[in-house]
């Protein structure tokens, strides 16, 4: 790098250039610069670019072709929820027993005539509402985990304190869109009623989106009446929350999603269906057999909320993790899920409805390097694979048994990466800066030129996790890696944490309602 | 996941289940069982699948015509080395004192008109000759760094030990298909020196293709006598090694990288031309403007590559880095890097040349988190990008100022699992696995059918750094961080090592041929 040429001198040779067919370095860098002060915070990604594909068409047409002979020949198994069998029978399915075999094509047009191929999930404060399907991507946090962890500490049991804690995080940061749902299981409350504190503390502590309670038909149907509260009214003209059904992989849906789901439908608020496959165990270990058959569960699954309520919002879920084929345990990260991952994200845009899947992955028990990198080789097929709803997009660890607190604000970082990735190249005047070139002489950097300064400010993505000092500089304030930094941020955030306004009444209304819930509830822990 | 069927039941389901139509679990899943045995090691990548496209063909097609303006009106300066100026002229450029410019297409009408679309790098070892261009990815080491890193002694000087520890941890990786040049600076030998020990090195401890000393004509002189020697003749029918040939941005090419780019291109070696770009130094902040600065320069390198050599081998470089506005630091695995490395690999494509650019960059000091997001976030753009030469796959931190002993093993990892994601989805019989898919009873788990044991061994990429096991197990293994496995992983690799055969009187050859030239050439350490 050489010497800079004074700045002034830069100005004047600048004005020296003026031509009309030159972009002005002057007027376009200060548009540029009060553009870029909007860009930072959005209530949701709007991608600009093709997404990225791994199958041809024919390859694409033959998974669907096959899973339509698994749903012909094998079908699903409907356990303990005989309730469904006539909707599929209805239908047109065949019903023997509790099995339900599909002719060909009959999911697909139910789903492909009636779901939405996108929708608005409504949040408390409207700025936030966010929109799932088309060209969007919203980031919500890890989901269901019973433990934390935190540097400090460790891991350890999951409580309401932790739940509400990452309900504040992920309300302060402004790369998640939405608040999740069972960020963490909160074990200190019993599970007959720890939905009520959960929905309430979405409610009270943040106005981002959120998910509802699926582990029962009637813990769904309170969500739906805390929601109900908490929006002032009824809900039946608005989607207000989006909540995570999952398959029994191989070829089950269970009672218990059913009935959550079914609750959902019946009040036009949204599911998730995804099949959570472990490949080699709940399905065959190939990527493409992962594909056909997520692609009939998740059809199937569909298919049952199209029918209790056409029209209602659902989502395509895909969960996919490869198999530690030693141990059997799940591993994130790796190339298969990828695989399957752009494979299924190509499947739910030819059927035309939102997908949901990736995520911030690892099966990593800290915030190190084998965390992040698994981490990162699953948010990249994520937001290039085109992924509407990313749930675990922040704080995963441990093949999701843990969510972490300083691997929740690393991953927030990431996710305010992609923000910026995803707008792509600029490629207007200011972009290129065509005056700038010509006026800078070979050999002179550009600290001190117009267009630097005008777009000094947001010219880059600021990380708030990474260091960039010297090694010396670096040394100098203390030499902390990643994790000690992100240690450091999220107390800084929870002690700077101030609630989003709540109305008094709907807040007691909505105590009221959990408190009669709450005595009328047995207390159970499993 | 359910009870699973006895293992013999599953097979005698699938017996009943033989038909012409169904693919056969046995005979396919040998049969893929045999095939998945060779897949693990090849001497270089060759993607099927379409690189990742950010900006439109206008868009690209406007880069192209800036760059031309800006050779047209502004040119390269030609720095210490007259040489140059009038081989310029005498290919139509206006050469004004040292300053080229050129009539615009000049450059592109000579590049596209005699360099080759891909060519071969002789190895040592033919097995392990590359092919550098078209879908072809080549994996090289980290290149430059006068720090080396290790999480037993932190930070040092690199010494020759430390060089020759990397050429033999690059020649032991499956997936690192190059042992690169300057993979860390031996500072205890002379400059003056160092090439001669460098060259060395890589033909005695490594049998796969490497790079020469590009810091003085007379360097490149002796890389390309070494390799005569140690390649047993000619080399003008073979070339041999591919050099970095970096330009002195913006829009200056110095005489040191001039001298040695001549001396290769002499001798049909390969050179890499690439600016190295600190957005908002070397250039103007904003991506585009990187682009085509980056496209100007690169194409004026080449240029005279050409005119030196019609036909010889030369590869398009980028390393573009964005900066740290605050303290001027160059950043890496931030979204604007990425979104210059698939602009640029787009623009190679168009200009029908190989591609270098990405690796595995960071800018901190630890094989931390930070350390794994960003080159994660790097190498994914550089795969899906379709970057033909990919130096610093393996080994950066801070910036390229140190290679780390950890993060080579961390990198190389990863480097496999980019291996397999290329090979993109099998759609094939097996792959599909029908009669599995059909034979399986819902809510029956896979792990003993006949497919999943067929395709067992090679069904997923095992990771030699993650640790995918239960938290129990991992604590009872010493509850290690991915760093600290790496650890052990490089010291056992260096005391497993190795050498390749290298024929004695070769050996003597070029130590004669070293002695003699330190003999002449005095010491210089700067």
């Amino acid at each position: 790098m050489s010497e800079a040429p004074a700045m002034d001198q830069t100005a004047n040779s600048n004005d020296s250039q003026g031509s009309t067919t030159r972009r002005s370095g002057g007027r376009a860098g200060r548009a540029a610069l009060r553009a870029s002060h909007v860009v930072d915070r959005v209530p949701y990604l709007t991608r600009t670019l093709a997404p990225f594909e791994i199958a041809s068409e024919e390859t694409l047409a033959m998974i669907e072709h096959t899973a339509d002979t698994v749903l012909a020949e094998v079908g699903v198994e409907i356990r303990d929820y005989p309730e469904a069998l006539p909707v599929f029978k209805a239908a047109g399915a065949d019903v023997a027993g509790t099995r339900v075999r599909f002719p060909r094509g009959l999911c697909r047009s139910i789903v492909s005539g009636s779901a939405p191929a996108s929708y608005v999930q409504h949040a408390r404060n409207p700025a936030n509402n966010v929109v799932i399907g088309g060209n969007n991507t919203v980031f919500a946090p890890n989901y269901g985990s019973p433990f934390v962890h935190d540097i400090d500490n460790g891991r350890r049991y999951a409580t309401l304190a932790d739940f509400q804690n990452f309900v504040k995080l992920a309300y302060m940061s402004p790369w998640l869109h939405h608040s999740g749902g069972t960020v963490c299981e909160p074990v200190d409350i019993p599970v007959s009623k720890r939905h009520l504190d959960m929905v309430y503390s979405h409610l009270k502590f943040s106005d981002k989106p959120f998910m509802g309670s699926v582990t029962a038909g009637s813990r769904a149907a309170d969500s739906v009446e805390l929601a109900r509260i908490g929006f002032g009214g009824d809900l039946h003209d608005r989607t207000v929350m989006t909540s995570l059904i999952n398959a029994s992989s191989p070829l089950v849906w269970d009672g218990t999603m059913l009935a959550a789901a079914q609750c959902y439908a019946e009040n036009n608020q949204a599911c998730i269906i995804t099949p959570f496959i472990l490949a080699g165990a709940m399905a065959p270990s190939t990527s493409a057999a992962v594909a056909v058959q997520t692609l009939a569960e998740a059809l199937a699954g569909m298919t049952f909320v199209q029918l209790v309520r056409p029209g209602a919002p659902v989502v395509f879920g895909s969960f996919a993790s490869s198999m530690s084929m030693q141990t059997g345990a799940p591993t994130f990260g790796t190339p298969e899920p990828a695989i399957v991952l752009y494979t299924m994200a190509a499947l739910a845009r030819r059927l035309g409805v939102p997908f949901r899947s990736g995520g911030s992955l690892t099966s990593s028990k800290l915030p190190d390097a084998q965390a992040a990198y698994e981490s990162a080789n699953t948010l990249q097929p994520t937001v290039l694979g085109g992924v509407n709803f990313v749930l675990h997009a922040a704080g995963w660890l441990e093949g999701g048994l843990a969510i972490g607190y300083e691997k929740f604000v690393l991953d927030c970082d990431q996710l305010g990466m992609m923000t910026t990735f995803v707008r792509g190249l600029d490629a207007s005047d200011n972009g290129v800066a065509l005056d700038a070139l010509l006026t800078n002489p070979p050999g002179n950097h550009f600290l001190g030129t117009a267009h630097t300064l005008a777009n000094f400010e947001n010219a880059f993505y600021r990380s708030d996790t990474s260091d960039n000092s010297s090694f010396e500089q670096w040394t100098e304030d203390g030499g902390l890696d990643a994790a000690q930094r992100a240690n450091a941020l999220w107390k800084r955030r929870l002690s700077e944490y101030e609630p989003p306004p709540l109305d008094t009444a709907i807040d007691e209304e909505l105590l009221a309602f959990i408190a009669g819930r709450k005595a009328e509830l047995p207390d159970q822990f499993a």
